[in-house]
């Protein structure tokens, strides 16, 4: 099995399910929408060690936001559903608020699982309700004018962890593979890669030699230690690998991601490898074979 | 007083002193160790709600950082040294070990305060000393080669919560002040300002009459409650106005920053004023008179 | 006639037609297709002092290039048929060729007439053919590897010069009111905003009291001429104003790219009226009146 | 003779005098100095097909430009003075008196040689002279205010040309030691890259086969011509390479900007060996040894 003379391991990405929810952040301009977006989707790339895995899903022009001006989507994942609310509430209050021009809209209106965000606290009792279009919206009065936002965001369980593994005869080629997978999985409705730049470049196995360490390096994916370990797994030309690591609003938004995101990586020359990471079941019970991405 | 022609309220910033590490972040090129610092300083805007401040502090050419590559200076701050030091790991180990093919060094060697963050643990017993330059450096075996990073990172107590309040007589005349102010800032050192895109658009008070509360919006200077409140510090001919935050590493470099930051927003047409947030002493003991800066 | 508010002139945009060409840009990455077209549509403006007038079109991924990259399609314009057939081939030549990964392909297939730049012949009789899907292209080796370039581009008739005013109660209103008409525009197939970040800030009418100048400033339209120029078409409450001009592949697309820009303009405070450009037809036929946009 | 284990080629880079101009563009804020920069500098790779040669040499920060504000310094270079008196007269014109709220200022009022641009005729009467600091400049009313401009701007007698050769086991290797090599070299006062990203994908050779071109590809350094052509300069373990063309203001610069780099260069794992171009004395009279670099 291969892509574009690039082999493809007869392997499957182990993933799990977790909460997702959308916010969507308007601005004055695009730049101003997507400073906001940025700083909210920040210091999540993994819920190993950080609150929440964030990112930007897709920017939205005008035409498809509830007030008309640019945006950005972002998703906010986390197994826990109560760690989600917690995480919605300080990066939409410490985030968005905070930011020049903003307004934060519910970007799940359908789903059925709704988490209250009760921002307009913030207010003082100065708080007003209004309508965007046919929502239901707080104003908060702030110094710069009056925030928009509404209460309640949808939530769905989504899968997290879904991933394949770039190689590369060197670490240039597999870092652009992994680059070039990027750029073509921020096309894909419902997902986002929460890795800085969308990679990972230290994938991690469960469990450490140290009792203390819930997770630890994945030495069987180290090229430099491909001599030291007895059950390498990097091929005998890869010098170099890079994860990509893909939460989604579900499955099948996570497989569309994992494939159009491996083509890529084939079309960058010195890739000449392609896996996906699986741990026996311990990380969860979603399964994406590679094969069938073809 | 004025400058440029633009009135400077005679008044006090109101600051308090807080823990600060710098972590230098190196990669392969500008854009790769920008991607790192950027995701490493995110959801950093406001110790109220996030578990840290943080920013980027400079770009640091290859013959001004440890390894001779390009890399980004960030402070990382929080009135806790324990939180601090927790902040540290996570953010070492989440968004600069995974991003691609940067390191972690300390920012400050010359501080008396050391903060263990021991990320070789991640290693699992495949990490090993190595010397960069004259530092004592871990490598730790990961997918795309080894990581390098320093053990131990200074802290200093530093000053954070300098600020000052930009006024415009619309609201995009006091955004576009706000933004040439926090571009002025970006070359001071020791400084950062972490909220999104350096500028606060909702500026908060202590306190709240919801009890829940801890902070809320500062009605005081809120334009479109100047009429609805009796004590509004809202000059008659401002319509928005926003915050500069400054953390820095020590009480020159907040006053430096203010210092270029205001003069920077008086420059900007339709900018009518400037003041400074204080709330009688319950934030802190630091006091920076604005006429002091001119 | 208003738009949110804000008063729209009951006037028209001149204009006039021009040729066009599109030729998309495919690179390794997002990022370095990008830095091509940005160097491909530089320094053209506007045909007074430029060699042509050129902008990035859309951004398009990979399912929409022929080489299954992600690509760029950027507008090259020119009254004159023959003018655009020389700057289609410096352009291709010294900032497409010479980029890192990129390809160049025609991204107007179904025009009739064609303009061939014959860019092989740079290869010295080491160029090739080659098919890219269905398309007849050259491979020509190069120092990078071989670069792929097709031999003719299509060219249309297409309408050059629309346009609209954005004025504002300040320079920074108008000039927020303008960026924000420039972000909605960007998502107008068939258009571009050729000038810098899309926005004119001085813009001219045909003529000059120096007999050496084919054209000179507005002076009706100069907000701090307002009150020496007997015919000053700059209402009482505007202190500054932009031009927004558009160039298309035809008459609708630009009225499209009026239609969504004037009215993403008029969503910022302090834009306070909105006009256009006309001179009595000494510019061209074209004419679009702004109330038919509404 | 190598540096960071990579070899180093024992030869010299050919390049050559030419005219150079510097442009200090000042704006309201850095991004908006930044829009006016990358217009002002596109179209500019080469002087085979383009008006001249030019790129951004440098931030300036408020405290180093002569009216105080954020801005980017950019160079312009032509081996002819009359051109360049044209270039500068249509990018000053057209690129940077059009975009918001910009003003351009004479970078080298120290130079002896004066290049008269004389854009204040564009204010059709209405100009006025003004004091920037000690320097005459020109007001000029247009649609934003008043257009602040020098008349004068100073012209050196710099080398153009200066480059070397970044060669890698593959593509993404080289292509990211060169950009190493560019970010490096960003650093550098006094020099500028004008290539697409500060890299050329494809350099030439004087003359061809083909009678009515000047310049066609250079076949004995490139990687696909290897077995073909008898005199191939590519090593055996090189699958591609890229060059880096230097223009500066004199030839200390232009050394210095070589000297960082190539050793930036040969920091990225891949980068296998490192050369430089010249031509017999066709290109010029300036040679730079690369072993006198180290």
């Amino acid at each position: 099995m291969d892509y574009n003379g690039v082999p493809i391991d007869d392997t499957y990405a182990e993933a799990f399910p977790g909460w997702i929810s959308r916010v969507i952040i308007t601005g004055a301009t695009k730049d101003l929408a997507r400073a906001a977006a940025v700083e909210a989707s920040g210091f999540a790339t993994s819920c190993i060690g950080c609150p929440c895995e964030a990112g930007i899903e897709a920017y939205l022009p005008g035409e498809k936001t509830p007030d008309g001006r640019p945006g950005y989507a972002i998703l906010i994942c986390n197994p826990s559903k109560k760690k989600l609310k917690e995480q919605l509430i300080e990066r939409i209050g410490e985030c968005i608020l905070t930011a020049p021009t903003t307004a934060a809209f519910n970007g799940m209106p359908e789903a059925e699982e709704k988490i209250p965000v009760k921002l307009h606290f913030f207010g003082d009792k100065f708080e007003y309700e209004v309508k965007v279009g046919d929502r239901n919206c707080w104003a908060i009065p702030i110094m710069e004018g009056d925030f928009i936002v509404e209460e309640e965001y949808g939530a769905v369980k989504g899968v997290a962890g879904g991933n394949f593994f770039v190689m590369g005869e060197n670490q240039m080629a597999a870092l652009m593979g992994a680059k070039a997978a990027v750029d073509a999985i921020d096309d894909v409705p419902g997902t986002i890669t929460p890795f800085p730049g969308g990679i990972v470049a230290s994938g991690s196995k469960v469990g450490s030699k140290y009792k203390f360490m819930h997770a630890s390096t994945n030495e069987a994916y180290c090229p430099t230690l491909r001599e030291k370990v007895p059950d390498s797994k990097v091929p005998e030309n890869v010098k170099a690998l890079y994860e990509i690591v893909i939460d989604g609003v579900d499955e099948a938004s996570v497989r569309n991601a994992m494939a159009v995101g491996l083509k890529a990586a084939a079309m960058i020359p010195g890739v000449v490898f392609i896996s996906a990471g699986n741990y026996d079941g311990t990380l969860g019970p979603v399964r994406i074979q590679l094969k069938d991405l073809l």
